[in-house]
């Protein structure tokens, strides 16, 4: 049933989210900080507005695909217009990777206007989104998820996980699994790096487990390219946003008290990155550091 | 063909493979330490040698299924006659996992006496080898490769995959993928921890990871156990020989001088497990040393 | 020359700086948020006033001793009287040990109500401040270190470096110095626990470092303790603040583009020792790590 | 009183130890791979033979100063002579660092041949050693370290600590001090490398730290170097030694059930210098890692 919905952050990621809700037949209204990245949209019947909190209508649906916790903070906290326009009853799908504490503050300021916060992180590359092949972890009120579903599935995808009521729980599994992604991508490094210099081809060894041990999309699709050693070509996750990932994840892991020295070195591996001029490059791109360690 | 094959090493891997070539009807002459290991294969037909080099016949093939290099050169290198009942044309079948070092050196020796030396180490649970589900890492000789790879296939598996002619090439990449699959079990560790204290259950985080991007065996068959945080029931691969298989990765990585940090991680995971007594435990058991150092 | 000195924060280190000031002959006007702690003070004749700017006077000095950046920024940020009495010409001492982004902010907020910000940060256990064997970490405005130099000597000794005009320089300089005292503490811990397994005593091997290439406080003075293994007697310093500082650390390292593996595996450390209950330890404790990992 | 001594290894080390007891009248008799590098002892006095057991007498004392286990195990455990001549109740005075087990090895089959082995591994860079200021660890039999001690006096200096029975317990020492060393090394590097992008000169911090809590030996020697960051002038001990070094601590750590992840990381850090091409630097070098990590 064809809705008006509110989308903000035309990102890698917003866009192909927001042009498939346009492509289901919703209205949409959009807004986004450099308004002429919009202009995809509104070519095809988006509409525009000036304000993040003129997307919202009361009882209404918005989503936020934002780059990291300030931005959603400035967009919704911030802006005490947000949570008013969308009250009572509206729903902001935040599908923002975000601190799981950051989404707990929102959506408790939210329920203080009668306003519900859906946590809808996901597991997608840019194109992978525009297929609705995504992923989706998703948290937060019974009734307000059960409403945004059909959404999330034009949007992303049918692929969704339910991981309860706690607005925080989505954002903890989408932390955990960009780790788990990091953890794979140092993972083929080291042992890329360790058959390169054994005379062996990274190219075979990665043909092995991709096929047989770790025939998954993560070791298939990043594999060929740390087999390759190029990161700086198709590039669908910078090495900043990873880097500030990797620091929620960390931030998580303080705050809960759990140490993870892989999470750690993933992250070091990233600084390392940036300090060595790599801000263009995909973050698998961590997979450098072990080649530099190596003397390659 | 049916023919005589000579097979030294009944372990928890030995014993299937072993089994299985008698299955595909061969003569089995088998050798190990333990003689009464034998028996449920000598009740089936196989024939029991009291000295390694027995079951060796000129231009015949050897397959050997040893804990380690010591053990592997012990019954090779350091027992004159073995080679010398090899020759000429035989082939030694080394399905260990060794150092690509050793596994050269004991070519080197063979070569000296005509035998041809195959390296054959399989990725494979023993339930995995019994039903053939194996994986291969082959390289040594092209002709020798031929003339075996029929038996491999009766023996482990029709997954082979060749990694030309230095005999220590095959190793390499076993080495790599048992370093990898370690990867995989601290890095699910890690994150089952912060799911699990963050409130969030560490079975519905492997639900989802190893239904979507980590769809494959490894998340899939230990992310389970990782999950149930139960390692001591239905051992596969015993902590002891874990450790001394990362020993080996670490060797391999300083001799060729490349830096493994993650490598070195898995190592001390390892190493604290028996160092709290964890002997009998499953190698998948280093997953408990995130819960330690979290005080769960 | 006896002044009227405002003077904030009266934890473990605060407490014995306040006094050494008092016994100087200095007026002392003192805030402290839980006001009992103030008693051996006013016993002894300082003023404790209600509010945290009530003890600034135009033109006057005030020290803050608080435990972390959040402290100190509601005591002076949030609080805009603060600067306002303090103007113009006032100085703002902070002894804390903050992050450098921190010390900068603030400096910059007072500079523009004429109020001058000294960064002092001390290397001091408080048994260290009280006998003023401290050592000074400087940095700010040359005429505003000028005037305060008497004052820290008097309060916390004559051991002073300086680091410069900029405000953030000499909190750079303590975090890298309690980053370098964990470092020892690790470095002491390893090796103990080495020598332990190996037959040779804690004891003996730290009686040898401390007196020859190691012979210098830290190592003499910790090394005692982790030799003997005790870490939640005579405390000095405790486990969540060490935990605060090497945050501290590492996020002047992310900031900053300083991959600093050392100093995560401390932040580890103490994380793991939080999570296991070991909130009122001396941060020596650490040292505690490294043995259970070892099993003893 | 003057004696015959024997003297083995004329290394960087071994040079000016076997000159100091030149100097104070022995008579030598010298082996040494390279004959041509005891030229400068030959000059002075000194016998050279040519091979390794005629530098023993019967009941003598011969003093070994070799780069690793496998160079002490060919002069001693692989030349059968060597003990012969020394028997009955000669001495061997091993000065190496090896690894415990290796010594434990060696004094046992020395045992068979009534002949003592004595280890007694030195703190001592060539200079420190020239001028009899090295810190010598001793262990082994109480009779034979009575006998060589006056002797280490003379060829070592006064600082001796003597660690008891265990012929492997100096070495356990030797080894936790070069691990020591190292941590303080890398605990310098990340320090100075934050200080440096933090717009404070790494020879300004090492000024405090070196003349206040870690006015000690290392911190002061190597920390100016450091600071400097330069690794190939004046070079005592070259990077691969060090590696070695390392290599034995964390053998000795996986023999004993040590997890030393401070010690794996100065592992990494030699690898990885050597993986670059530094094999003729000092490895006070291992502290480029850090810099190289943060993209200086």
């Amino acid at each position: 049933m064809p809705q008006t919905i509110g989308f903000i952050g035309l990102g890698r990621l917003g866009l192909p989210i927001a042009r498939n809700l346009l492509a289901a037949g919703h209205v949409l209204k959009l807004y986004n900080r450099t308004a002429e990245k919009a202009r995809p949209l509104t070519d095809e019947g988006a509409l525009l507005v000036a304000d993040p909190a003129e997307v919202a209508e009361p009882g209404g649906i918005v989503f936020t695909v934002l780059a990291d916790d300030a931005a959603l903070e400035t967009v919704t906290l911030h802006n005490a217009a947000f949570a008013g326009r969308l009250a009572p009853g509206g729903i902001h799908v935040s599908v923002s990777t975000i601190s799981p504490d950051t989404a707990r503050r929102i959506a408790a300021e939210h329920a203080r206007h009668g306003v519900h916060y859906v946590a809808a992180p996901v597991f997608a590359r840019p194109e992978a989104a525009a297929a609705r092949k995504g992923t989706i972890c998703l948290s937060g009120p019974a009734e307000a998820k059960a409403r945004v579903r059909p959404l999330l599935a034009q949007a992303v995808g049918e692929n969704l996980f339910d991981f309860g009521d706690d607005p925080g729980a989505a954002n903890v599994v989408k932390l955990a699994g960009n780790f788990m992604i990091g953890a794979a991508l140092e993972s083929m490094a080291e042992a890329c790096t360790l058959a390169e210099k054994n005379g062996v081809s990274r190219d075979s060894i990665m043909q092995l487990f991709s096929q047989t041990i770790f025939a998954c999309p993560i070791y298939q699709n990043y594999g060929k390219m740390i087999a390759a050693g190029v990161y700086d070509q198709s590039v669908g996750f910078k090495m900043p946003l990873a880097l500030k990932d990797m620091g929620l994840v960390l931030q998580t892991a303080t705050t809960s008290r759990v140490p993870m020295p892989l999470a750690q070195l993933l992250h070091g591996r990233l600084l390392s990155g940036l300090a060595k001029g790599r801000h263009e490059w995909d973050w698998i791109g961590l997979a450098a550091g072990a080649s530099d360690d190596a003397g390659l």
